[in-house]
């Protein structure tokens, strides 16, 4: 057996073997991959993906504005410095979200993943320590990865979120790790949002210990409640480094998000991008600065928030209408996802399979999301409820129903 | 003094300080942005950077099409695999190239730099040794930085490309480096395509001593001369790891390229790239499949050889016209690059920095691409002719002259 870093190829095993990076032999696809697959079947209706509604995407005024800036600017196809005038634009919509910050402070993205990439880079050595909770974004963990960092998990309270408490003992018992990285609102996947109070301890602690918090703040825009709680970044400019994005609310292939740093930072990040991709100004941030120029995005995520909340109301009262009162759930007050836990005895991933075999409904099974145990996800659910119209959301949940309950009754 | 990853702030002083990582506190901005900014200025003449003619861009082609695909497809704005119809139509660009290849040896990027960021994920762990010429495009060296390599480093004839006996005098003492990256055609900044010979050479030692070439081919299809010589790729299918972009041949701001590799690597290229920005497919390569479908490229590409290689010659004759005989410069058969060498006792920093001042002329120092001893390209400077009209290359060819000549009065 050749060490898993060769890659055997059939045609040359009598010539040189291709040598493969250390780290990118532990490097697995994500699972995701497989399920944009299935889930974007036709026939299948879909709670798998984290995907924003194509329908109500902005399409008419981005044709329009799209068609008007390259018809008058040669310069928006051309190299370039970052486009300052979005950089004062997301300092304008920060301010929406109860953040003060200024230009300075602000570093175009090609959307949060790349934020992540980035901010990785930046803080991280080889084996060093990171704090994560039980259940994540495992675009975070693909991030890491490279670094073969150690994974301090702490749990998340289905209410309050991310136990601050477990945070306080890790850092007081003397870890020192290179960062948390958090969603503060509309988690993925859990839907939680941190109570008021925990993002305050948290801040406090940050400043206290020297912890950088990575924010990611992809779904915050998107609140359901009365008022908008402000994130992480509000209570502390310094150690809290804020991933913004477009695409959930703008559009995901216009490959778009920001980061907010401290500002003796930017320069390093620059160099970094510049590494990765350039550091130039994407034609997609044009596009945006002159959406967000023309007025019409306060209006448009007005739009999205009635809509997902509509969406998010229908899968709430689907799930009590038709889930077996075994399993439990939790009502979020932002983003898109619902985050379900099955009785003992069932396994998610063998869920989906018969779902999508029987019913063609599709979701995400949690061990997905689980950077340290995947077992420990493995009774758990995750429904996005944002990208499906909301008479196929009934649909969808009563299939499902039915699956739960037939397992249920062989287990 | 604090250690060097250790970002001291001011306002911090009795507070912790935040540690950055080993790796970046070695990396530095690249030289580029600044030249970005003063050569951006209206009344400079500057042969600075390499950029493609804004003016040649095919603007409203783009913006029909770009319109009708937001208009008609919601996908076009969605998350999603990376779109398959691109990398048919790269198979069928690569075909224009001489290289046979498959849709499922195509992965596309945001660029030549993000796929060399991630070949080099993909091959090189830390302290590994890589061969680069000792003049060389900036961004590989950005993109190994996090890695620490040992760079060795090889001579480049200024007419038939890199120096294929010291490749293969340092791999027959036993070096194996994680890879070789190379600019077959039109090399930046030397300007330079490696003779037939010299290629059929370097795939031979990649296949005997398993050495991956990372062959960037960025400037290929600019070709001014009768006929187009074939890349490494199209002698060799497994050890030669091909890099396209369209920044030079359609618009940079599109941020789209494209790496040819043997199939078993795309998984794990696909996992890395999630890694780093999700790997979605992009409203661009939606934009840029819908132009080629149109059939307008190829006359668009015949239209950029015609204009290109007019400005080419417009830059020689004024270089023979208006520069002393002591000043060596050589004649691209491709790209966007001219090479010239200083007569000793002149530096190309300062000669800049009057040269702006003086003449309002700007160029690249040749010191900016030499990875190993910034000083051996020192009496080096880099001329690009693509994003001048014709009448400001002649002007500003003769404004450097004079100020060549008068620093030469001096030494």
């Amino acid at each position: 057996m050749p060490p898993p870093n060769l890659l055997t190829r059939p045609e040359a095993l009598s010539g040189p073997e291709l040598q493969l990076s250390h780290s990118v032999a532990a490097v697995a696809q994500s699972g995701l991959r497989e399920l944009l697959g299935v889930a974007s079947r036709q026939d299948i209706v879909s709670f798998a993906l984290g995907l924003p509604a194509a329908e109500l995407f902005p399409r008419e005024a981005l044709a329009e504005i799209t068609a008007r800036l390259l018809l008058a600017e040669p310069s928006s196809l051309q190299y370039g410095v970052p486009y300052r005038p979005l950089k004062t634009q997301i300092v304008e919509l920060m301010a929406v979200r109860g953040v003060r910050c200024t230009e300075e402070q602000v570093f175009l993205t090609s959307g949060s993943q790349q934020g992540m990439d980035l901010l990785t880079r930046l803080l991280l050595d080889r084996g060093r320590q990171i704090i994560l909770e039980w259940a994540t974004y495992d675009g975070i963990s693909m991030a890491v990865k490279l670094f073969e960092p150690e994974i301090l998990t702490v749990s998340t309270d289905p209410a309050t979120g991310i136990d601050v408490d477990e945070v306080e003992a890790l850092l007081a018992r003397g870890s020192r790790p290179a960062f948390l990285y958090v969603i503060t609102d509309g988690h993925n996947p859990l839907g939680v949002s941190i109570s008021v109070e925990g993002r305050s301890r948290l801040v406090e602690l940050a400043r206290r210990y020297g912890l950088p918090i990575l924010e990611d703040d992809a779904y915050g825009f998107l609140y359901y409640g009365e008022e908008l709680v402000p994130p992480l970044r509000a209570l502390e400019a310094d150690w809290v480094f804020y991933l913004g994005s477009f695409s959930k609310i703008l559009a995901p292939s216009l490959r778009a998000g920001w980061i907010i740093v401290p500002e003796a930072l930017i320069g390093r990040l620059s160099a970094l991008k510049h590494g990765t991709d350039c550091d130039t100004s994407s034609l997609s941030h044009r596009i945006i600065s002159a959406y967000l120029e023309l007025g019409l995005f306060p209006g448009h995520l007005a739009m999205l928030r009635t809509e997902y909340r509509r969406r998010r109301n229908t899968m709430l009262s689907a799930l009590e209408l038709h889930f077996p009162p075994e399993v439990r759930w939790n009502h979020p007050s932002s983003g898109i996802f619902v985050w379900a836990e099955l009785p003992p005895g069932l396994d998610a991933t063998e869920l989906l399979r018969i779902a999508v075999e029987t019913e063609s409904v599709a979701f995400c099974p949690g061990g997905t999301f689980c950077p340290g145990d995947r077992r420990r996800g493995s009774r758990c659910i995750r429904l996005s409820f944002t990208n499906c119209p909301r008479e196929r959301i009934d649909e969808g949940i009563r299939g499902l129903g039915r699956v739960i309950r037939s397992q249920m009754a062989r287990a």
